[in-house]
């Protein structure tokens, strides 16, 4: 007996989370229990509104390309479902005779996952329900690391290394340079700028963490001792990064203040640039990638798409072996030759939960990085780094 | 009987500015009369500073490496020469026997180089000056194009392809999506973004460009339009776009007044998403990835690459020929199969003009660029855009 298999993907994308997507349809085709597969647009929120696609009709050059395609290709949602939600997607999928379930996706979309699986368990309708990792932010517990991250780090390598040639070059115009790096509360993204510094003369001078607060006047004097010995200095800014009253920097009031009497604040970019410029009285710029890191398909490490491949494989195979209510893990199983397994892990451990960067990893100045996170990410992202010629 | 020859690089650097580098060293090795061949650190500025190196004694792997290495290896300024610098220029490289003088650099530096062939006449001091382009701006005049553009243009043709991927992506959280280029005064960077638009439906929805101003209502219509017919819009937005005042978009004050009375403003981005909340009642996002397409060594154009490298190579044959106040120049000899040679143009014709995007290239409102533009533009990025997969 047959039935159908739905996919969804979910939260920010990822440069690779397209192979996770191929990687189960391809799996799927290979299982007479399965029949169609569907897509949903949108994630949870398109299957609510009924906009699903037929991927069982899409050809192999289309599955090929997508390997080679960043960003969610089904499109994405950030949606929590629950209440009566969970009914109308329980009925959306009884209609389409779907008993499978797979949702590609971080945190977030994982605990949507859990809810789903439970409200069918509930409900009495046979549903096996699998999420699929992906975060550039690295921050899912249980698994070694998550398909999107070792794009990521990738991108954040090459374009540290290469900041740190253009701040070495323009020193005399702007001497400090800060590179933001969006993400959420765990350091993962920020650490991994660190792995192409061949010297400690070249960025990243200074990282900072979300974990740890930032203190104003420990960072001047690490920044200035940077600048004084090398002449310029690059600084790693995670987007959330927060001062020891766990406020976001800059956005303490006061600052302006309008008409009405509303307070607004200087934001991270003015806040930093302003206090290097008063306590340094040099120029810093503040260089803001974005979405880049999500989406480079330049930057793809080879190991990630593999791995978002395979996950999205073991996803399926999970689903017809009876699992519900998981997710996939990744496990190193050695790291000289490194290579990594699929798992499962119930969805309870994993949902709402964050991992952190170990403390160790980044020095508590912020000037150095633990060789043991040099050696756990630099697997992950695939070939060598670029290695680049100075004159200095 | 042989004389030196010292290279600079000066203004913003891009990501095959060390061919032309490259591109002189090995030229000036073939020729017996040029005898040792040094290297400004930071420019005219740094050269004021007596800091120079020897290039004669840098082996060939690090010159090999240098063709892959963006950004000015040799660092840079942003500093006008002029008065007594110049008869101190002239001293210090009298000193060092160098009868000949690359400069590798923009606008600014064409005239930095014009300066010192000048001060070198009146002083009767044998010299022969000689500017190599560069910029990523592409608005030097009487050239085709300038080595470095055709680098930038493909980062940012590919980057608005990947930023469709993610906005289509992510359509029901953030709908409008702002792509900052940052630049000069002239709109070739922003009209590269179209380069890989494949079909009206996609990226970049409008386009903005510097040569034309911001006008408030006709880009909230222009934008209304493309978010109801496609459910999300992409916008290219010059950092130096300004309004029909000549102002910088945001740069009006009275946003904020601090405790002493100051006015501040909102600026481009916080402008702009408030405009689009308030006129559309959706998100919008600006995203700013600054100095990237200056220096991204995966997103060079071979073709521009190449063309950097026989720019310094004929600098030094110009050197050679006696020319000085004079800047290399690329002209299109054939656009199928595109072919360019070089020539040189005196540097008054150059220094302190900028070339602006014709008028026709970008259609009024915004949303349309005109082939000719693509034909120009499409040889100059070298190999294939990539080609993405939809689901849509």
């Amino acid at each position: 007996m047959t039935a159908n298999l739905i996919i969804g993907q979910s939260g920010g994308g990822t440069a690779v989370i397209n192979s996770s997507l191929v990687g189960a349809v391809r799996e799927a085709q290979r299982h007479s229990e399965i029949g169609r597969v569907f897509g949903m647009l949108n994630g949870v929120e398109g299957l609510l509104g009924d906009q699903v696609i037929d991927l069982t009709a899409q050809n192999d050059m289309v599955l090929d390309r997508l390997l080679t395609t960043p960003s969610s290709a089904l499109g994405s949602c950030r949606f929590k479902v629950g209440g009566s939600d969970l009914d109308q997607l329980l009925t959306s999928l009884r209609r389409r005779d779907i008993r499978y379930v797979l949702y590609i996706g971080g945190n977030d979309s994982a605990e949507s996952a859990h809810q789903l699986a439970l409200a069918a368990t509930r409900a009495g309708h046979e549903l096996q329900v699998v999420a699929a990792p992906k975060t550039i932010d690295n921050d899912l517990p249980e698994t070694d690391h998550c398909p999107g991250y070792g794009s990521a780090a990738r991108f954040l390598a090459i374009v540290t290394m290469e900041m740190d040639l253009d701040a070495w070059a323009m020193r005399s115009v702007e001497p400090v340079r800060f590179l933001e790096v969006k993400g959420r509360n765990s350091g993962w993204l920020a650490a991994a700028c660190a792995l192409g510094r061949a010297t400690e003369a070249m960025a990243p001078h200074l990282v900072c963490i979300p974990e740890r607060p930032f203190v104003e006047e420990d960072f001047l004097v690490a920044l200035d001792n940077c600048y004084r010995r090398h002449g310029y200095a690059v600084v790693i800014m995670p987007e959330t990064q927060r001062d020891a009253h766990g406020k976001l920097l800059g956005s303490h009031g006061s600052a302006w203040r309008d008409q009405y009497g509303h307070e607004y604040s200087l934001g991270t970019e003015g806040y930093l640039i302003d206090l290097v410029s008063r306590h340094l009285g040099v120029r810093a710029r503040y260089d803001r990638p974005g979405f880049l890191h999500k989406t480079s398909l330049l930057h793809v490490s080879d190991v990630d798409r593999r791995e978002a491949y395979l996950v999205g494989q073991e996803a399926v195979c999970a689903a017809l072996r009876g699992e519900s209510d998981v997710m996939v893990i990744l496990r190193r199983t050695s790291n000289e030759p490194y290579s990594c397994d699929v798992a499962t892990i119930e969805l309870p451990r994993i949902a709402g939960g964050e991992r952190y960067l170990p403390d160790n990893y980044v020095s508590l100045d912020g000037t150095s990085i633990d060789p043991d996170f040099i050696n756990y990410l630099r697997p992950l992202v695939g070939g060598n780094l670029p290695t680049f010629a100075h004159l200095r």
